[in-house]
């Protein structure tokens, strides 16, 4: 069997206002529910465990009741960093027998279901796998604003999640970093910091994370063209 | 005197529609006429030269007669490339004195005037530099679908436009791309190909291209939180 971690963040201070982004509406409904539901209609995830702030969770439990989740088995108070907090959400599952794990962010509720499905096919098989998209721009690597480099474009991928990994491996991975006090950009850094191969599972440019305030007019805009 | 060439492609499949991209509507008026407003507004921009498909300069002229664009000094017929294209427009410059060029894509209509004057006053001072936004993804260097590496996101940047470059250099990378057939994935990798180093300025994530028909909407968002 094969588990979900949300990761469910703190106040974000760039939205301008003191409502968690995973509780902005999003044509009337959490953001974070959205997410859930992409999860619950993944045929691939048995449970879920969302990880959020501990003054969140009263608030989050309320919004998965009043909207019906049920695929939900434990919510769990996070830590001080991201980081932490997944590794408070890898420690809490207790079911022996867990295959794969999924650390999704609650902020990328427009996920498909069928991504979330090919991304954890793909750690089920290698061990290790993200959904990432192509870079369409040009990129550079720049040091003290000077163009150092342009990189090859066709080797530049964007990570998006879910991330999907072997419990075994993901233990190993956080197991290293808390060890070595490592801040990473993402899970798979730590998975590539033990050696272990992370391949890419081709998303899309829609399985956008809500950061600024525009992304949920920009979310219900592809939620529209989704429907249609 | 400072000019800036505007880059109008071809028709968008990617939109899905047989109208180029630069002729949609965004709030009733065509992009590449928002385009061209932020050009008038740019102080430090004298002239305006268009670069767009032949089969596309009379409909782009009636649309310049129509909005009343003031700044145009000359609308070229472009190439097969967009390359090709810029070439054809830095050769139709006739003017002596030219210092700086900004080329721009007619496509990204939301660039503020205050971002091109800083843009050029940097290539002004430098020789060459780009518009550009830092990194917020985690980046993947990735080979055959597996991660090599995560990149430096603090080395890691988006390039924008405009890009300008004093008009010695611009021809010198020109003619350099020319002759040994590059195809690069913007004007500034032409310039670090001969080995200028070219400087970046910080834009923000409102200068979108528009590329993909949900573009418009987002764009369309992005203007009404600019007015208000």
């Amino acid at each position: 069997m094969n588990v979900a971690i949300i990761a469910a963040g703190g106040k974000g201070s760039r939205m301008g206002g003191e409502v968690s982004k995973q509780f902005l509406l999003l044509n009337d409904i959490p953001v974070i529910i959205h997410t859930l539901r992409r999860f619950e209609q993944a045929t691939s995830i048995s449970d879920v465990v969302v990880v959020a702030p501990s003054d969140e969770i009263s608030t989050f439990l309320d919004l998965a009741s009043r909207f019906s989740v049920r695929k939900l088995s434990n919510v769990v108070a996070g830590g001080g960093s991201r980081m932490e907090s997944v590794w408070k959400g890898i420690q809490s599952i207790r079911r022996p027998a867990v295959n794969v794990v999924a650390i999704h962010d609650a902020v990328r509720p427009l996920v498909t279901s069928e991504a979330i499905d090919r991304t954890v096919a793909a750690a089920d098989k290698s061990g290790a796998a993200i959904l990432a998209i192509r870079a369409v721009d040009s990129i550079k690597k720049v040091v003290d604003l000077e163009i150092q480099s342009t990189l090859r474009r066709s080797e530049i991928w964007h990570a998006q999640t879910p991330q999907c990994f072997h419990m075994d491996i993901l233990k190993r991975a956080y197991a290293n970093a808390v060890e070595n006090k490592l801040s990473p950009t993402d899970d798979s850094e730590l998975v590539e910091n033990i050696g272990v191969k992370v391949s890419v599972v081709e998303g899309d440019n829609k399985n956008i994370k809500i950061t600024l305030p525009e992304d949920i007019a920009l979310a219900e805009i592809i939620l529209t063209t989704e429907e249609s």
